[in-house]
């Protein structure tokens, strides 16, 4: 019999955990409100041990402590989120589990998952998911292994040219004001445009000044890492007109610099949804789980 | 008897060749000027045929084909300089020797060589390596080995943010305009203030400009890759008041954000001249060439 996993996305709004063997094998799954740490996480605990699991995958929000050093490890750092700052999400687990427990970060979790379990992806030497939400943020993987570093990166928060000719719209992150995630997240096209985003049409003049801040922060990537694909998750990226948008906004900014056919081509198999749709964390938890072994 | 090694830092203006084992032991070294790729390579055959060498690693402005499966490998690409578009590297060195022949960017190398031969980087898992002169560019280091990706980083290009109010200036990158390179390269200060930029005082308004520009990039880079330190070399580094200048604006553009001391500090060790001083590239070729061993 093959092993069962376990995984845990834990959002800011929503818990999600699910068990199985991988994409095509979940058994079972369930989902809870995001109350107080031990509320939430004592329901996660409850639901896996009704199975015998072979690991654990906690990919919760952060920002988080990632250093196995650390006597911090395993928790939430500094959060604005009401009652988690500090919140220890490993411990109630390692009480529970005498099991292998892998502790990602949500975004890291979903890029890992996106590099293990789409088969295309697997060849990669570098791969970078993004989610634009309610927030943004990126994972990297590079040789098949999430990068940490200092912390880990916060890859919302990179700063962007911002013509304010064109949008005096000065953004909405409490700590940098306009950048990326400030110009570019659901709340920030929210109060640009005085509606929600998912009420916009299609053809709104949203979607284009969208399309830009996201190639904008592409490019920053490309430039920076040379990742050999760069996925594109999260709520805001659930338009499908924002694809084609992005992509050319990418190639007209590299400007045909880099001598790569990649760059220099229609690039739809180099920004991309997610092979995972909207499954990438949850399921890149489990991966986080079975790759611990 | 140690191995020997031979490092070859190839540049637009100059060539660089040494063999030694190690920055503490320089057997010889020899530079000539760049000319054609067939007079200026021959002469490098012609310096390292005279020593009994274990590996040669070969670092010359790019940008290249680092990828091993293309026909190209070894080989630069695309350059604007006259007669260097396409020219094969590696060839006349396989042709000469029967040894291991390391290939890879200049300023790869000299990320490479900052992490290999200085104690207090051998620990890191990640590090950046910038140089600001005539050009920008950046090495990335994860896990003890070069980031290439797609084609390799080209961290002189990543846009950022450039207020036309303050600094009119549209930037000298034939590409971009005002990225990274295009607002603060050597010869963009050069035009900018209409003077040498090693002849301008230290106290010039250039250099806070200057330091403005160089901190954006890297907010960037921290935020997209979380680096454990970020080594900045290059011509234009020479200054020494750029360092407090781009540590305090680094500290105020991240505001807090990022839960580290590190970040949160002075950080006169995480944002740091080379440890190797203007010798990173020569001797991260000759580490290229001891650990493709």
């Amino acid at each position: 019999m093959e092993k069962l996993y376990g995984g845990m996305e834990g959002g800011g709004t929503k818990f999600v955990c699910a068990v199985g063997t991988g994409p095509h094998e979940i058994i079972a799954e369930t989902r809870f409100p995001t109350t107080t740490p031990e509320e939430t996480l004592e329901k996660a605990v409850a639901f896996f041990s009704k199975y015998n699991l072979a690991a654990i995958g906690l990919a919760p929000f952060g920002p988080l402590d990632l250093n196995r050093a650390s006597p911090g490890y395993g928790s939430i750092t500094a959060t604005p989120k009401p009652g988690w700052s500090h919140a220890d999400i490993i411990g109630p687990f390692r009480k529970q589990f005498n099991l292998p427990l892998a502790f990602d970060l949500d975004v890291n979790a979903a890029a890992f998952g996106e590099f293990f379990w789409v088969p295309e992806n697997r060849e990669l030497e570098s791969l970078v998911y993004f989610t634009i939400g309610t927030g943004i943020g990126a994972g990297v993987l590079i040789d098949g292994k999430v990068v940490h570093g200092l912390t880990h990166p916060e890859a919302g928060h990179v700063p962007l040219p911002h013509d304010l000719q064109k949008d005096p719209f000065p953004g909405v992150c409490p700590f940098h004001g306009d950048c990326f995630e400030g110009l570019a997240n659901g709340p920030a096209i929210a109060k640009r445009w005085g509606q929600p985003a998912e009420s916009l049409s299609a053809d709104h003049p949203a979607w284009e000044l969208e399309a830009n801040y996201i190639a904008r922060a592409l490019t920053a990537t490309i430039y920076l890492l040379s990742p050999q694909r760069i996925v594109l998750g999260g709520g805001v990226m659930e338009q499908p007109q924002l694809f084609p948008l992005i992509r050319q906004k990418v190639r007209a900014y590299l400007n045909g610099y880099i001598p790569s056919p990649v760059t220099n081509g229609n690039m739809d198999g180099y920004i991309v949804p997610p092979g995972l749709g909207k499954r990438s964390g949850i399921l890149g938890a489990m991966a986080l789980a079975k790759s611990s072994l």
